[in-house]
């Protein structure tokens, strides 16, 4: 059952720059992670773009909703800023994809201490593997409809809009 | 959906004793994880036993089926060593029970570095979230019928018996 | 021979706050450092402040004074943010004191991948310990008089005025 | 003030091995510990062996010796397992080499958490630059002369022979 994960860039995937003291992008943390889970062949890595979601334009938008058409893989990860993983989520919604595509991201970046980028790609690319087919966030263990999830800004979790 | 994740040591939760110079057992990762994922309300982790799966005689094995037999939830991850966690997963499958059973574990303690355990957990509890009643084997992002796994030793990974 | 270790914050002590997605400051790591490392009984921590290095005033400048003069030990660490440490060190050198302090700092967050922050420290606790009276400036593996070092932004690197 | 890096082995730079199970050696950590601590370009770095301490033999000691004599530095740090450190510092004491040698090492590896590797070698180097010709015990801190040092296996630290 092919795979496959587009990153797209946010926390999950922010590095500390020592010459500016913030945080930025440089290369992706994903081949690293893929290799020490030892994720078998039929698991194929995309890096469409590094950017902070909160810059995020139409372009942007344009190039995921893009990359997950193209896919020849019927079930997509996407790895992609929390601040607007939802607004992303409802865009590729809008495409009626026949396929099942899992967003995720991370609160604490994967090259910063107790980060959640690990568990949450595992628990993406398991829900990816299962879930039938739709746009579907994936944060705390939990996958989410996209049109039934926010990200609840103060307690850094992502909720059901119950 | 309650789900309930059973700790029984392995190479999981292995961390270095700088008396012996060995791997062994203290307290386990698996609350740090838990807090680090911000899993909700729902998830209930209990330690069973910290302990080499190599070193499970037919007692532990007994304790693990009593804990999967006596918990509420239908839906449950069993953390445990990788060399015995097929007969381990064959036991409980023996049982019947009508739950869904996700066993998973690490090749690289949690502890060190370039560990999958994170990645592995996150994927057994979105397996244990989505699969149909039966035991399961949770490794390398791909789960797999208790009954059709394999550990390859020799290249670290879990593999279809094919 | 007792020696105080003297925390002002700066990157060494930086950490990620995930609710605002900016390194900030929280408890200081600097008791964790010292736990690993195994320092004996006679190393003391005293954290004065933990603040940006850039956002140091006249007052905080006093008060990291104070702190060297008041210390019982005549051999101290001050552990500083790198952009203002040299301007620090001048101010404790216009004091005169009978000791021997060091400054140190990090250019990468303890809690972030590849930092510099335990090398450096252990250096400096090594350099207060073997260095005669005065105010110097420790950073990659040199320690230097406070009046001939200057940091060079640009490399992420300290050097002599040479 | 050039200074040379011999590398030995020990649990400074242990590894896990995925497949035994065990700690070993693979590539030595160092360079990337002088690459995060941006160690000037007078730091050379030389790979004698990476072996467990317990396993030198005697040609394992001639080994250490002679890269000691050989190095042009007259300043060197010798990182060693911790079990025979002193065994070693008291070989290369008796050569008398007009020059100062810091043997430290590790309690827990580099690639473990919670390692005391970074700070060790940061004080290491700072006392090689430092203390005057002979050889020294560089741990918790603290250098020692190598006639005057044990380690304390049941609290993990080395202490003065008082």
């Amino acid at each position: 059952m092919p795979l496959r994960i587009l990153a797209t860039g946010g926390t999950f995937d922010k590095r500390y720059d020592p010459v500016t003291g913030e945080l930025g992008f440089g290369e992706s943390h994903l081949p690293s992670i893929i290799e020490r889970a030892r994720l078998t062949d039929d698991v194929t890595l995309q890096v469409v773009m590094l950017i902070d979601s909160r810059d995020m334009q139409d372009e942007h938008l344009e190039q995921v909703l893009d990359a997950c058409r193209a896919a020849p893989e019927s079930r997509l990860v996407v790895v992609h800023g929390t601040d607007t993983m939802v607004e992303t989520a409802a865009v590729l919604a809008r495409a009626a994809l026949p396929k099942t595509i899992v967003l995720t991201g991370a609160m604490v970046p994967f090259s910063v201490d107790d980060s959640d980028a690990s568990f949450n790609l595992g628990a993406a690319v398991a829900f990816a593997r299962t879930l039938e087919h739709g746009v579907w966030v994936a944060m705390n263990g939990v996958a989410r409809p996209w049109s039934d999830v926010h990200k609840n800004r103060a307690a850094g979790i992502f909720e059901s809009l119950g």
